[in-house]
């Protein structure tokens, strides 16, 4: 069978330092990925476009950061602590715990189907013993933490499972302290946990995750009306930064398959290439109501309703929730920009290169700066070409092998551009720089190349 | 008694949205706070500085992202399991548990002196009996999670109490799939989490924390010059970005007083004001010497070591550890930028002014747009000022109240710049902008207010 595209991504990721195994030294485990010198960069750049686009861009967005653990009385209120479950199975030959699901799902991937008989097809991933599984029994999702001097019940704290209700508790802060009222949203990136039995597919589901959420406050009235122009502006912004809209599509959640909070939900579905199924879910776009902020106003006691001095009416405004995967989508942007064509080769002829057709602002290196030798006559300029680019971007320099073996190297992690400072360079104080996409080349003059990549890079 | 500097800091950063108690609606805890519009830009500010001089800005840096929740076996080999402990003394009376070193160092800060007779003079924080207290016993600072399908040893897990280990498991894998050599760096921001029994100082012991550390990979023998040049960079960052040199000292840390892997430290304290001993610990640089990386090697059975071609000498490197912490550094800034000083008002008079005269590069507004007046015809165009401004900068805009006290709530948030759109605007197509430090104003023309800002900004 010929490697997926998929696989070749998760390949070239671990290969080149975008991903490593938590752990690994130890032995690992598929349920944590650490993120390397490259992935790190373009979890960044990912972030910061966010950021910009949906938080500092916006008049009617700010930002929150709220703590991991919160009380526990948050998630009694939201109803995770008695809702937040998925349905185990318990092996009766080996006595492992699977997610009913997770079993189906696997099934379908190699298969291509549906088990017809249900879980009786199915074996077990540990024993491999068919279809002995106990009935399905709910089991939480939430990851447990213990606080405090001993290990009990008044200890007992959860990692959150989204950023969500850090953002619901302190709504009345924000209107307040920011002085903003309905429409406005507040946004907000951070770490989420989940206690997953059967975490896989790459960075795709694990325990740990980055999620980047909106709740979007609005008169109740106009929910609807926003709730279609956030599933447009979460399109356009995959969209804006290079992802085909072919790999794209919207999963309108059907009631029974919903979250309890959700009066609507919107997924984006990425073509990610798993085997069996190839769509996988991105992201989400709910309608969480007055869900939340009801739940905490009764549990709270507090008054998290708004007033509106215009109208004089008071009323608890109603959320849309625009809830991104941060891992998911930079997983959905190392697979859109993977290709592979043909580059022209010192001979004459060509050789297939692989390309990351990263956007320039996502890229985790912006410029590579080769010199064409070690000699110190080009080294010490070169390495000062460097780090005059440093103070503006990600910036790699690279003096081993073949100049086109070091083209590939770039092309390979996504660097819009490499340049290369020859022995000219001495004389006419111009390098040439080189586009990853076009492989064409231009000679720019030294004192240019800063202003010549803000300007491809910004645009 | 007249409110300190300090608590007047604290009082800002929650009345302005910098600071909210986290899970503040559910009665809220001393251990955990989130971080509202304004502290969440200040923090991104602070780390995108701190990323661009340490990381990004370095050819002899790169980044990592590792997980919070590593396999057990790396934080037995670490050393943590064993010996991140705190001594715990029970009170006799009341049998609540405090940590030793904190009751003292409560008692030193109410009376200015240490409790001469050791803990017998001091009282019990929750009965106030005096000196009824058990002899310490060691006390585990690790957050114990657990994970998987049932609450025993095979699930237990520890939430990373530093990111440093996450750098050292990933060693090897950096070296190979970023080609670096000693000396080079590995840099990392991310939360730590720390079972405090006695949180307090507001942001500045918590349960949960962010830490932007670096370690620093050299040739044994290189280690002394290396870890001197960091004491300086680490200062130089501080000051750089406007911190008064004489609120910060270096504690050089005696042996005894030192962590299990530490050569030599150096912490770097700042003047945070609190009552009694009014410096607390910023930031650490600790020389690990090859602790780590060995007993990596010892408990994995991994090659961790560097093998030099051009020396072909094989050795473990020793490494030199910048620590940061984010929050620690967030406060400083903030109790540093605080001034009270004088401002013109309308009578011809002046009026007592609090302004955060933070670097501009970390001010979490960047400028205010503020039209003179509500009349659509100058809200339109101010407003248009204001998106056009946001393709850049996180930009305030506020047309509540008077001109003087709008520059009032901007000064108090360190905002460096406000712009006026006035009547006179729509004539000459220009607007005042008023420095914060200097107060004076200038009228610059619509079309010149973005490279006015960019020159300002980023000067």
């Amino acid at each position: 069978m010929p490697e997926s595209t998929l696989d070749k991504v998760i390949n070239l990721a671990k290969r080149r330092g975008f991903v490593y195994q938590s752990g690994e030294i130890y032995g690992g485990s598929r349920s944590a990925w650490d993120y390397g010198p490259l992935g790190t960069e373009l979890k960044e750049n990912i972030k910061a476009e966010w950021w910009q686009t949906f938080v500092r861009g916006r008049g009617d967005m700010v930002g929150l950061d709220s703590a991991i653990i919160l009380p526990s009385a948050v998630w009694k209120a939201s109803g995770h602590v008695d809702t937040f479950t998925d349905p185990l199975v318990e092996c009766t030959q080996c006595h492992k715990r699977h997610r009913e699901d997770h079993l189906i799902e696997a099934f379908e991937e190699k298969k291509g189907r549906a088990p017809e008989g249900g879980l009786a097809e199915v074996p077990c991933p540990d024993c491999g013993t068919k279809g002995k599984f106990t009935e399905p029994r709910e089991f939480s999702g939430l990851v447990k933490s213990y606080l405090g001097v001993v290990d009990d019940e008044s200890g007992l704290h959860y990692l959150r499972p989204e950023t969500a209700q850090g953002i619901f508790t302190q709504f009345a802060n924000v209107v307040t302290t920011a002085r903003k009222k309905p429409p406005f949203g507040i946004g907000q990136i951070g770490k989420a946990f989940r206690n997953e039995i059967t975490p896989g597919n790459f960075i795709f589901r694990t325990r740990e995750f980055e999620q980047m959420e909106i709740e979007y406050f609005v008169p109740p009235a106009e929910a609807g009306g926003h709730f279609d122009s956030w599933v447009q502006a979460c399109v356009a912004w995959f969209t804006d930064l290079g992802l085909n809209p072919e790999n794209l599509r919207e999963f309108d959640v059907p009631a029974d398959e919903r979250a309890h909070y959700s009066d609507r939900t919107i997924d984006l579905e990425y073509r990610f290439g798993f085997p069996g199924s190839e769509w996988g879910e991105l992201m989400g776009i709910a309608n969480r109501t007055d869900y939340d902020l009801g739940q905490h106003i009764e549990h709270s006691g507090k008054e998290l309703s708004y007033f509106d001095q215009a109208s004089g009416e008071r009323y608890v405004p109603y959320v849309i929730e625009p809830s991104f995967g941060l891992t998911r989508s930079m997983m959905a942007f190392l697979v859109d920009s993977y290709a592979e064509d043909e580059a022209p080769n010192t001979k004459g002829g060509v050789d297939v290169r692989t390309v990351l057709k990263l956007h320039p602002k996502l890229a985790p290196v912006k410029a590579a700066v080769l010199p064409l030798s070690k000699k110190p006559e080009l080294a010490e300029p070169a390495g000062k070409l460097a780090d005059s680019l440093r103070k503006h971007w990600n910036i790699d320099y690279d003096d081993a092998g073949a100049i086109g073996r070091r083209y590939r190297r770039q092309d390979e992690i996504g660097t819009p551009f490499c340049i290369t400072f020859d022995f000219d360079s001495l004389e006419d104080q111009a390098v040439t720089i080189r586009d990853r996409d076009e492989m064409t080349q231009e000679r720019v003059s030294l004192d240019q190349v800063q202003s010549y990549l803000a300007a491809k890079l910004l645009g």
